[in-house]
């Protein structure tokens, strides 16, 4: 019954088709060289981190060694200063010599024979945003077919120094070529964070056809202040974006940077339980070599992957902004589930938020509660008012079970509760649960 | 000879004096509660962290048991909403009874007995910031009795709700009172953060003569950016700031948030890093309760407190600042040694910073350079070109030993290389020294 409304929904707004090429049923994962290695190829003096053919079979063996694949982390991705500055003599792109011996393909075979698979990057333009040689209008063709010979399975189709009508012909014409090769390419387009990310410039509609992944508005840095503008930008935007998104077609607020240098714990947290509720891509920008017991726990939780991986694939939305700094995000999921998030915007002390499920639109009955990050359980009525204390910047994170009958109507017409500020001093012998 | 030419420069800068109670000739250490547990007295929900005898005789127990007290913080700190909202029936403040039964006196002697020291709070105003009762100018003797009375060790004076007039008259008054209790009580003073922090409004010599140490800035939050802040006032206000610095007279910066919910690994040794070069007083405000391994070894790293608490009390000074968004901070210390500080606003990956002693201003020699955070050592020529690779918000500590002539004319006088910019792509064979 949920299933059903929720397809009629989709079929009312018009945006069910995606891109015709079966891949990505759900938010990719894996792994991005950009990030944390931007377009170091200093391999002289850096060897360890240059982009280099070593660097990306250096994080295949730790997605296959160290529980990443089993999790869904399979994507290995190039992305720019990866190519020689020169085409060949047939004028195809060619890798860097020095710090791709091997070839392309030889580096596919080494991914594809753990289990993994490879991306890679072009642009638009005349150059690459780092100078290298990109994929005009002209190339197209050429540089599908090339990426489809090394056996590639992904291309992130960058944006710099290409103009809007080069934009609004390459990126269609991509996803044809990209389909005519016959090799199955995850298409990540960068087109419409070129175009401000929001309609009437930007087509959603189009975008969930001819691309599976897009990424809606700019880079990411090593910095919560980063995440929070990017996390700020999709929930301000999503009476627009979720209905964007859908199994083979996803918006993409850019890489996880857990594990590198700008956030703690609590924020590692954050990012990845944010991520979760949007139906994000979870592609890690990180040193997987040296990563923290810490960090690799929060990116290997299993109930947060889970909640990302959702098999409907609806992205989830903020439902309640309140003055004190504590935000409320829900996704609806399979099986009439649904996860829940309570984020602390504060920057004091850990937070005692009061509510109940039934003042976040649960509909009456009993729940079950899991605890995504602490692993504990609750029962708890959809009246029962309860305490959850939330560390400043920090999350927490429940997934609910079924009775879940969501008010759909609310979710697709945006029925955001804003700013409705609840007096929790005035609350008594209120059940603590999860503190 | 160095020490000599040192004391010549006090003489003439006419700020040697410092308050004549011979306390707090390094910068104090220890616990404070403000930051992280605010004026939470909510005791009956949130009994673990409310502000009450309990969470103190908690700390002390943390600071005596788990190694901090032998390092050196030694005082645990009460800060605002401790007292009764009523004075008692002789105008004396009292403690909140329900959340300090057993008195002030009782809580002292149990730090006492494990060879800690106890703060207690204050304000100018009618009120306290918190709206608890102040300490105006017609109670600053009845006051500084009764903490005297209480074995009380430090006292924080803070200024809401006071006017200019009443702080001029009040903070010089209270370290009378403190004095002619008899007993020794070091003074901190928040007068100069509620005067702007820069003279003409704020007399350092003044504050020299009367406080042991003195907020000059806001109050830190739990943020990075927060953080960060307070480092730029700092510094830019360096020329300013770095006189009135010395044994028993210090510039507080505000708490360390190490162990909270904000800052990353990395930012954490930069809080560390940057607190010992600017001889700030280090006053943890954190749950010692539940702080985590890695929060706590960057608290004890003995060698940053030894720097931080280095005899000659000179606080240092930030000597680079590249466009790179490297920064160098420089502090002498005794035995001709001093503490290099290499600090990376970036926030993409590790920077590979190349730079030698004698562009950093050190005079021909052979010097022995130790690794704050990682002991690794190393000797260097002041010739000698090295890298030193700084992460994203994070930092290089070295203490680096003599021959150290340092050029003490440049320090007093603000010679800061303002904006040099190595292009260090054009450096070759260079040493790799602690990458």
């Amino acid at each position: 019954m949920h299933v059903a409304v929720l397809f009629f929904a989709f079929a009312l707004t018009g945006t069910t088709l995606a891109l015709d090429n079966g891949l990505m049923r759900t938010p990719p994962m894996g792994w991005l060289a950009w990030e944390r290695y931007r377009c170091d190829i200093d391999c002289e003096n850096d060897p360890k981190n240059c982009i280099s053919e070593n660097l990306f079979m250096d994080m295949a063996d730790r997605l296959a060694e160290d529980g990443w694949k089993e999790l869904g982390y399979v994507y290995v991705n190039i992305d720019d200063c990866w190519s020689s500055k020169q085409r060949d003599d047939q004028g195809r792109l060619q890798p860097d010599p020095k710090r791709f011996p091997g070839g392309i393909q030889k580096l596919a075979h080494y991914l594809h024979n753990r289990g993994l698979k490879l991306g890679i990057y072009g642009d638009m333009g005349k150059l690459t945003c780092g100078g290298y040689p990109g994929t005009p209008l002209d190339k197209i063709e050429l540089d599908a077919q090339t990426f489809a010979e090394w056996e590639v399975d992904m291309f992130k189709y960058d944006g710099c120094y290409s103009n809007a009508t080069e934009q609004e012909q390459g990126y269609p014409l991509m996803s044809k070529a990209l389909n005519a090769t016959g090799r199955p390419i995850g298409y990540s387009c960068s087109w419409p964070a070129y175009q401000g990310g929001l309609p009437p410039k930007v087509n959603y509609t189009q975008l969930g056809e001819i691309c599976n992944l897009w990424r809606n508005y700019g880079d990411i840095q090593d910095s919560w202040d980063s995440v929070l503008n990017i996390v700020d930008w999709f929930f301000e935007n999503q009476d627009v974006l979720t209905p964007a998104a859908g199994p083979g077609r996803w918006n993409d607020p850019d890489m996880l940077i857990i594990g590198d240098f700008g956030l703690s714990m609590e924020q590692s947290r954050s990012q990845m339980a944010l991520w979760a509720i949007m139906a994000a891509p979870l592609f890690m920008s990180n040193d997987l070599r040296t990563i923290s017991s810490g960090a690799q726990s929060i990116l290997q939780n299993k109930m947060a992957i889970g909640i990302n991986q959702d098999a409907l694939g609806i992205q989830g939305r903020r439902i309640v902004k309140e003055k004190s700094g504590i935000e409320v995000f829900w996704r609806p999921l399979s099986k009439n589930a649904s996860a829940l998030l309570f984020f602390s915007r504060r920057t004091d002390m850990p937070y005692r938020y009061t509510t109940s499920l039934s003042k976040l639109n649960y509909t009456a009955g009993s729940y079950k509660v899991f605890n995504v990050f602490t692993d504990e359980t609750a029962s708890l009525k959809d009246s029962t008012e309860f305490v959850v204390s939330v560390n400043p910047t920090g999350v927490v994170m429940w997934y609910v079970s079924a009775p879940a009958k969501f008010n759909l109507r609310q979710f697709y017409q945006g029925g955001t509760l804003h700013g409705r500020v609840y007096d929790d001093r005035e609350e008594n012998a209120i059940p603590r649960v999860f503190l």
